[in-house]
């Protein structure tokens, strides 16, 4: 382990996993990696998700979204893709002295505005304020109870023929976030994906019991978020590059700035591996939504032997993808 | 309302007020303030305790505890003082670039060594990393659950000749925290009295059906949070000045520089309101535990109609206490 933090700790890659699993994990004894993502305990005798999420996005407001919308839908999403049903929210701000109170009710009117859309109720809130200097802004930690419901949910248990499925393009938000930045010097038409998908994500559990497993892959992409599901589940998985759907417009920045989209963050994107048989219901189901109209198949689970992720190119080659490592772009989140 | 925020706006008193009710109350609908402490909601049909907090404290190392510590028993305390036993831990890491990563192994066993002690379970986290220069050092949040626990609990229904007591000296936190910083050119040798309560107030809760109230006096410290009470229940509270347990040293510091131990920042003490005829009996429990051993009655409630709270001199004469106002001391916890 490393004698100091680096950006690179903070970006969901290689360096994250290591700090979670060296430092975190050990310490917190019974816990596992797990509990970086929704974590399931028992409260009187029922089975409840809960997940938390600090967002420093920068900047706070960027196209398609706040950091107000984002620390509930990300949040929201958490909990939507362990297969419950978003139920609470709490909400810790730390504010930086000499924020402008218009922006935190516009962030607030935001968050606000998600909820109720999402049907979650904030229900607990702290403030701090910090010296002009010793925060960007406004950092918001959001953490959310879900419940699961009965007889729905994901089986964790995966088939070799099983399809990848992703909800929609990737690497919106990624290159959104950082062209708003105005840093990169172009500007790009361009929305971040933020939104909450838990109504689509139910009505996906409501009609398949084919499900394995959904995740939201947010910080270093769909190809790290596959990465942790091949390892944790010790299944090999195949996805074809020409079928990741991405917009042009994230395609030509990558091309031009030497970025790879699939390690690029998204905030309103599902990854669901599904049995074979029910891919095309699954598919049906999240293309009624708008956040859904893009869901394609991407993979398949080829074996269930290896922990790994393979990459088939168009030329037919294949090669193994690994976890983000180093910093791509810190903030993003 | 303001049109930045300020450090006041973060020290808990009139101006935080204000702050949580014009821009987070309002727009949050369902809300009310009491969702600034711990919120009570209905899960699965059981009645769950939740709350949250974020850690900002400087410096984040401190005699008597390290902002590990306090981000397990501030948010234990929320819980426990709503009559809640808590159950469930998330943790929220906001880390600066740079920090040492021996200084993060320190406060996530400080948080772990106190999560053991008090009986709670961490069941999610993040990190987040920010560049230098975007936070100091490192800041946490912690959420936390609660189960309420059959037929025990505060009855919030006041009677005059009800006790107020305190658990113990007040200001200890605050005095500990400034001196540790340097800036006051003072040193004392005075520890923080950074300390989960919970298990001395299941204890009381457990013994006496008497309990109006709980409350922890952190931020704004005690009379702030008597003021509150208040305020909130429409009583009206008297203090007598000479009652309230002050150490010498917290005494000679706030003579030394003009501050008052009644606005000083606690972070292991409990203010119980309880019935006239259970207050000895109480006293007794609380004094069973080195966090009670100078547990003391320091007041009443003498009326119901108008929510005030007055303090008696020891000259006699009465005056009424508000709320903080203004910054006393920004990132005491």
């Amino acid at each position: 382990m490393e004698k100091f933090i680096s950006l690179a700790h903070g970006d969901g890659g290689e360096l994250s996993h290591r700090l979670i699993r060296d430092v975190f994990i050990n310490a917190f004894g019974d816990g596992n990696e797990a509990m970086f993502d929704a974590a399931s305990v028992i409260i009187s005798n029922s089975k409840i998700a809960v997940t938390t999420d600090s967002f420093v996005i920068k900047p706070i407001f960027f196209p398609g979204g706040s950091i107000g919308k984002l620390a509930v839908a990300g949040t929201v999403n958490d909990l939507a893709v362990s297969g419950a049903k978003p139920v609470y929210l709490t909400c810790g701000f730390i504010i930086e002295e000499g924020f402008p109170v218009a922006d935190l009710r516009q962030i607030v009117l935001d968050m606000a505005n998600e909820a109720r859309k999402t049907g979650v109720v904030i229900v607990a809130g702290d403030t701090k304020v910090v010296e002009r200097g010793s925060a960007d802004g406004v950092y918001i930690n959001t953490t959310g109870i879900g419940v699961y419901q009965p007889n729905m949910g994901c089986s964790l248990e995966f088939e070799e023929g099983d399809a990848i499925i992703v909800s929609g393009t990737i690497g919106d938000h990624g290159i959104a976030v950082l062209t708003a930045r105005g840093e990169l010097g172009i500007t790009v038409p361009i929305n971040s994906d933020c939104a909450s998908l838990n109504t689509m994500l139910d009505e996906v559990l409501q009609h398949s019991k084919g499900v394995r497993i959904m995740r939201d892959p947010t910080r270093g992409g769909l190809a790290t978020t596959l990465v942790e599901i091949a390892e944790d589940f010790n299944i090999t998985m195949k996805i074809n590059e020409i079928d990741v759907p991405v917009k042009g417009e994230v395609h030509g920045v990558c091309d031009l700035l030497g970025f790879d989209p699939l390690y690029l963050a998204n905030e309103g994107k599902a990854i669901i591996v599904v049995a074979e048989n029910e891919r095309n219901k699954v598919i049906d189901i999240l293309r009624e939504f708008p956040e859904g109209e893009n869901a394609v198949v991407i993979g398949t689970i080829i074996g269930k032997e290896k922990g790994q992720l393979l990459l088939e190119t168009p030329l037919g080659s294949k090669r193994i993808l690994n976890r983000l490592s180093g910093t791509m772009f810190p903030r993003i989140c």
